[in-house]
């Protein structure tokens, strides 16, 4: 099971209407349950540097089925998971990496949001991530 | 001069449209001037392996501000510029690669499609470009 | 808006002096907004080494329109952006890059700057990006 | 013996000086004898892929001390060196990469010119070349 375009397009949506309601320019890229791209949109002036950001917290998250906020605390230094990143051409391990599941509640796909605080790009990865199921 | 995100919206939506009307799933991509990502769509069941050859193609396209079509007959084994393919990362030289330009002529972008025969793929990046300007 | 080549050789000319000024030699690199390169000079006897490091530090302050000295302490083990580096093939987010605006305050490019301490290299970029605007 | 920066800059206000003469737009890169980047300039409006492919024609050129116009004949389909290329992360083999000599005859770099046709990037690069010894 992955997600479709139609889907994805709709979490993009969601996800560019909460970036606007806080006052954010994202980032966005939705990958499907085997990491590939599905879909991507850069809102008009958010970072480039975000672009691959977004796509490495989409993939990390599709990899590892968790969203990367969990991964966050595991990599520090005294952590089991210190230096994971330098796995499959980088990963990203801070929030906005967001696991997308149906209403069964399967791992269908996952979506990356980067331009703004870690904690703004994970509530809008949340925002697009719940349109779906 | 850089193409919204809203254009590039636009551009995919009418790739999109002529992809289904010709009967084939496409992979689309469309960069900025400065050959940055603004927006990617993946059609339900257009192949993986299309995702960075759309991206290379939109890219190739932006780096030389032409079509790729024109590049395709100087990279033979006999023409000036064989095997330029090595460069920046990897270029596509064969159709699906298009720049966009804005009502003054200025190339504000470009888009790459990659899916099909490549005939089908300049058919559907034509399609998308030519709903700028 | 794009840094012209003109503009990027007045900066580099200035940082150069500044580095010559403080008894330094530095690898210098410009970078348009797109994060394109626009000018490079290695200063006689500078390292290799800093070739690459300034330019990553001048795209890394054109990808996120920002100093790399403010993404600094973003990036500690226990602060929110730990790890980026990882992203965009490699990012330097120690001082050197800086960005670059014109007189409108918009910004038209990055300089990174690498070959001494970090502290030198800060002082360096800053005497080339202030010559515009 | 390497080649200086102020010999670097010279090597490139003389291509300069040329490719405006021919009414062309290039990117123009000078390397020393270890194939480390010395200088580089991208003038207004020339291509942005060219920049690579500038470094490579300098790289190509210093790596085997020969002009890569010499190398032409030799990497097409039936020649010796066929795919060349595949080595040292990419290889430019068409012309524009030319060797730089002091008075002595040492080689001391290399410049590459990327941005018109190869008749005219060898031009340039000729140009450049010559200042020096």
């Amino acid at each position: 099971m992955n997600i479709t375009l139609e889907q994805a397009e709709a979490v993009i949506a969601a996800a560019k209407l909460k970036a606007t309601e806080i006052d954010t320019k994202m980032d966005i890229c939705v990958v499907d349950a085997g990491s590939n791209l599905v879909a991507f949109a850069r809102m008009d002036g958010a970072w480039i540097g975000s672009i691959d950001i977004s796509f490495k917290k989409a993939k990390t998250a599709a990899w590892f089925t968790m969203d990367t906020a969990t991964l966050t605390p595991l990599v520090k230094p005294d952590a089991p998971l210190f230096n994971i990143e330098h796995s499959n051409g980088g990963l990203i391990t801070f929030p906005g990496g967001v696991i997308i599941k149906n209403a069964e509640g399967t791992v269908i796909g996952a979506i990356g949001v980067s331009g703004s605080s870690v904690e703004n790009d994970h509530i809008v990865a949340e925002a697009g991530a719940k349109v779906i199921a």
